[in-house]
This record gives structure tokens, C-alpha cells and sequence, in this order.
């Protein structure tokens, strides 16, 4: 099941750049590691902001929501998830 | 180069059904031509919508602009575009 | 799987009262039927408005939007979609 | 008689995590209190988000201002309240 | 029990002028017997604006509902209801 | 004359409990000598918010000014000022 | 009493010239008559706008209602009031 | 030309006494120079806000965004500018 | 002095099309004979939309107004205006 | 190809003076160098605002993300990125 994730990061200004460092390198690894087990999809950067498009494919929400809540970055992010679903006009089965 | 795009349709109450009908086969048939030329690289769904979130892959915005802007169902629609780019966190060179 | 659903109806003004009479029965007919299958699992109205707050429990999102899609009212409705999951300080396992 | 209530959690991002831990453990004590004596009638958290949509069950709109403004979250909390009543299509008398 | 009700009022320009005023009439008789009531506490014009505040007065939401549903002039409102309660600092037991 | 007033609380999380008591109690004292003099004619909680509905009834913007601009917890406040004045469907001649 | 007032007009595409014209003319009419008895304090037009800032200086709330609530164009007008009083930093005693 | 500007002021509430006094009287002897100059013709506080609305008399844009730019309290203000000009009822040749 | 200015057209979806197209013809002359003259100095499509950002170099607000009030399709469009001025960091004395 | 760009910067209250001056100064060299390689075609301050526009003349979306994210101000910056192309009624082949 496919879900569209944009995630909005904001790290605090006064934040150590070792801890901002260290945190997004752990979000990097975690976001790899889903991204080779196939449920995180796509991943692309929004143009001109700290920001990403992401489409998870995932066998339920509660499976979406653990994700999403123990990435690293999670505290310092604003994030809207629209769920998404097989468009008529597709010509592919299953559009991943 | 890949821009995001949001369609949201609204068709005026009091069109007829034929035409609306036909309006949306010719959008489809557009859509899934240009699909299958790899243009139009992903068409979903937004559940619970008249409305899709749609990858489009294209040499340039001249040639975006020029795809939408003759959609049939584009002056009954309101459209979102954002460049997209690599994720430093992609372990895809280039997620398509 | 559970999706908060709201749903807020505006008919146009100069809809035919029977047709709108007929509209909302169809609607009525089809939403008890979807209670009954335990499909449409909350349905209430938001005082004051001509707008309801519903609870669906789906297979997945495909189901989830066929569902809404199909709904007479649908053309009239602006629809928003929250895909849900069990709090971790609920003390149902399920809470349905 | 029945209120919606979402609440969004946003924490300090320099509270102690002790301090936070804490803060969240009687949180969910309160809430499972609630829970059991029927007021707080379903708990849903709400994907991707650090928020919860929850329906209250009180005796008036004193008795959820004093249950949500003694929340110890409460002040790191915004709350959006919507009264709902039944809804005609209902196939329930009360829909809990 | 009280609740902060706006209601914003918008006829269609194409209304025949006999139908806006047959319809006013009906509302306006209806507003002053639950005014008489007791049950439309307070009835205030925003300044400016084809819009009111009112503090209804009711037994529970099921009444409100019924009330604000079956006013006349409800297909043309657009409503905001806001539920009251006692203020700590009032030295009003019950300000009504 | 009377002004719809919406007042939305914001202490800074880091105000020391005793020094929001005491700014609490002062607004507390204002707000009732306020009241009693008929100026703050009506002071509803808004539920489950830290914020209130007020009526005012003064003179003239100069004096709604000055007692709005002067009350301790105005640092701390969002305010939204309506101007009112009587509905033409009022059964009172000066709905106070 | 000053009152800072936006207008913004948006006439029916289908409203005959004419219906308009003299629409337009009846306005304007008022408006110089508001003017010339210094009610209509100020009016200027917003670069690039069908839309107005104006400042009436009234007796009341009533009168600034009835004002602007009787100007011909009012049904087809979004407008925004907002009460004004004299800066400590102005120089003006009243600054009309 | 005439430009119509609203400012926002929102201190930090960690903002010193002193220092904040001192920035407003800075800026309260800038305000009346520039208002005794004609520039700043008019100055209005909206009531309720720490807010004004103001009416500015300049050459050009570049000395209405020199003036403003150089306000003492700019970094602490959100600023909306709008452009005026001669509205065709004004029964004035030049509405100053 | 500099403008900027967008425009988003919303043309009526029952307009004729021989309408339409006459309207669009008579703005493209007017478009283009304001851009030999320099007033209208920058015009570019918004990729994805019915709508352009401009750069219009006037004299003063009353001719920029006077031009875009008279635009044919002025009736039929969402106007923002923002005045620019000069970056201290351009390397241009005047950037046009 | 073109993007328009709007950039409004919020510099952190209590950074110091000396650290924001560098900041800025940074900034406006690798603005200024951008701007001589012609990548950065125009860049206006929007009046009243610490915010510009900036045309960017660009290979690709990866250039501008590169270019944008690098920006010394980038962290206290609100980006919004819009593609262009050209108008349909522009004069130019190429409006740069």
C-alpha cells in the first residue's frame, strides 16, 4: 500500500552542528536501509527547501507510522501523509 | 529533470455527462500515451480525491508547461508544481 | 486498517429539491448498508454544519476510495482523509 | 454527548528527556484512567504526526474543559473541539 | 449549556429580491421566538459584514444542531460553532 | 458600544510557575473590577483552548485600547477585535 | 471614531454593463455625499485591485454599520473592519 | 506616492525593559521627525494589536523600503505594503 | 520604479470560446505593445498554471494601476502587486 | 531555464551583531559572483520586507538546489521556487 510522505525539516538554530551532523547521518543510514528493504520507495528533494517527497510502501498504516515516528529527524519535522491509490488512467497493474 | 505535480479536478455541476465523459477519455488516452513515452513517469491516486499526484519527467519546464496547459481537463484544474532533485539520501542515482 | 474521514456537502443552489431529496436517500441507503457491513464504522454529524466525521475500517487505501468515490454526494463533497493507527496509550488492543 | 477533539504535541525541543518521559508517563495514565471510566471513548493516533483524534463522551462542555485543560500536556498542546450529534443516516441510536 | 455560534450569510446574487425577503422574514421569525425562549441568548451583527454572533443556549448538541440545521437561511451560511464554558475569572456564576 | 473580543494565551514555556501565578492573579483581579464596572460585560472559556470570548462595552476604541493594551497577560495574547452592533432580528433594544 | 475599512469588489461576470454602470454610479454618488459630510474620511484605491482602503471617521458602531451596509455595492463586496485609535507616537492629537 | 503599511510589532519576551524601552522611544522620535517631514502622513494603532496602520508619502519605493528598513523596531516587525493611488470617487484631487 | 506583479486568470467555463479568444487576442496586443514601450519589462509563464509573473517599470502607482485596471482581462484575474526596489547586493545600479 | 525564487530571511534574535554582519557579507559575495556568471539574473529587494526576488537562470533543478541550499542564509530562510517559461505573449524569443 502506497503512501505520499512530505517531510518539512527545521533544526534548531542553536543545535551543535556535531549533534545536526551526527543526527542526519543516522537518519541517512536508517533511510538507506528502508529504502534497499523496498519500503521506501522514492525519495527526492523538493528544490529550494530542507524538504522531501518520499513514497512509502507499506502492508498497513500502523507499519507507516512506526517508521515515520522513530526516524531520527522525526522531533524536528512537519510531516502530512496523503494515502495514495491505483489511478484509473494508470497503465501500469500497480504504479511503484 | 522531475517535477511533482498535484491536479485537482473540478468539474462544473451542470456539464453534461457525455461531455464529461468524453472529456475524460481524451485526458486518458493523453495520459497514457504520454506514460508509456516515460514522460508522465508516475500517476496515483490521492484516496478520497478527484485528484492525482503525478512524476513527470521532462527535458525542460517549456516542455512541462506545454504538456499540462493542454491536458483536456486543464481548465477545470487546479495545478501544484515542484521541482524535484536527488536526495543526498537516495541510494538511487536518479529515482525515477 | 482505520481513516478518519470528513466530509463537508454543499449542493448547488438551484438543485431541484427532488433531485436533492432523491440524492440524499440514495446516499442514506448506501451509507447504512456500508454500517452494516461494519465498513462505515463511526458516522457523526459535525453541529452545525451539513458535514460529518466518519471512521472507516478497510482492507486498504484501494477500498478506502472506491468507497468514497462512489458515493452519490461525492461531486458535492470536499473530502479529507487522516489514515489512523492505535495510540500507544489507548488501553483497547483494537479500538474500533 | 459526544465532542471530536484532535490534539497536536508539540515538546520544547530543550526539555530533559527525563523531564519529558515523565511529563508523557502520566499523560498516558490519566488518559487510560479516562479510557476505563468510558469519558474518553476512542484514542486514535494519527499517522506520520505526533497527535491524537479522540471523541469524548461528557455530561457537558464544562466537564471537557476541565478533563482537557488538566491534561499534563495541556500546555504543549493544540486543540481544535468539534460537538457532534447524530448523524440521520446513523443505523445506530447513539453511535459511541 | 452555552455555545459561540457565526454565522455568515451568503444569498445568491440571482435570488429573486421576493424569495430573499420571504426567506429573511421566516428567519427573522423563527430567531425571535428562540430569542423569546431563551434559547438564542444573544444575537449580534459583526459590523460591516452580512454576519452575526449569537450564545445559544441549549440542553445538549443534538439541539443546537436541530436549531442551526433547520433555520432558513442555513443553505446560505457558512457556520462556526465554538463550545463555552464558565471562565475562572468571571464573577458571574453562570454568565449568560 | 460593544466589541467581540477573542483572546488566545501564549506563555513562554519557560516562565517560572511563580511568575505566571502572580501575572495570572493580577489579570484575574483586573478582569473582575472590569466586570463589575459593566465594562467587561461577558467572559466565556472557549473549551478546551487557553483562550476566551469577551464582550466589551465601552465608550468609544480609545477606551477598548487602553484596556486591552494594559492588561498583564497582553504580552502573551493574540487578539481579534469585532466591532458590534444590535442585529436587526434582536428582540432586545440593546442586546447587552 | 476612525474605522479602517477594506472593500474588495467582485461583480457577477454575467451582470449586464448596464445593471453595473449604473450601479457603479449610485455608489459613487453616496460615497461623495459620505465624503463631503467627512464621514468618508479617506478613500484610495489599491494598486491593481477592484478594491478600496478607506477610513470613516462615525459617531458609532450603528452608524458605520448602516453606512456600509446601504452602499448599493455592499452584496458584492468583501469587507474588512477594523477599529482604529490614536498611536502615543503620533504627533497629531487626532490624526483624521 | 502614497503606500499603505501595517506593522506587526512582536518584542521577544526576554527582551530587557530597558532595552525594549529604549527601542521605542528610538523609534518613537524616528516616527514623529518623519511625520513632522510629511512623509509619514498618517498613524493610526489598530486597536487590540500592537499593530498600526500607517499611510506613507514618499518619492519613490526606494525611500518608502529606506525608511521602513531603518526603523528600530524593524527586525521585530512583520510588514505588509500595499500601494495607493487616487480612488476615481474621491471628491479629493489628492486624498493625503 | 519597479512592480511586481502576478496575474491568474479564471476565465468562466461557459464563456464562448470566439469570446475568449477575442479577449485573449486584444490582451496579447495591448501585452505587447506595454513591453516595446518598456513599461511592461519582464512577462513569464508560471509553469503548470494559467497565470504569469510580471515586472512592470511605471512612473508611479496611478499609471501602474491605470494599466493593469485596463487590461481586458482584468476582470477575469487574482492580482498581486509587490513594490521592488533595488538589492543592496546586486551588482546592477538598476536592475531592470 | 528560469525559476523565479522568493527568499525571506529571519536572523535569530539574539544572534550577535558581528556573526550576522559576516553572515551577510558572505552572502553577498557569493550573491554578487552568482550574479556576474549570469546564473543569478536578477535579484529585487521587495519593499518593506527582509525578503527578495531572484530570477535564476539555470541547467537543471540539481544546479539550483545546489546553488540554493549552499547559501550562507540558507538556514534562516523561507524559500518558495517557482519554474517559468515563456509567455505566449511575450515579445521576446527569450525573456531573460
Amino acid at each position: 500500500m502506497l503512501f505520499h510522505v512530505r517531510m518539512d525539516v527545521k533544526l534548531p538554530h542553536d543545535m551543535a552542528d556535531s549533534v545536526a551532523a551526527n543526527l542526519k547521518q543516522v537518519e541517512k543510514d536508517k533511510a538507506q536501509a528502508l529504502q534497499r528493504s523496498g519500503t521506501w520507495r522514492h525519495l527526492w528533494r523538493i528544490a529550494g527547501q530542507y524538504a522531501n517527497v518520499s513514497i512509502f510502501d507499506v502492508a498497513d498504516v500502523e507499519e507507516l507510522h512506526q517508521l515515520l515516528s522513530t526516524l531520527p529527524l522525526f522531533p524536528y519535522m512537519t510531516i502530512q501523509v496523503m494515502p495514495l491509490c491505483r489511478h484509473p488512467s494508470s497503465i501500469h497493474d500497480d504504479d511503484r
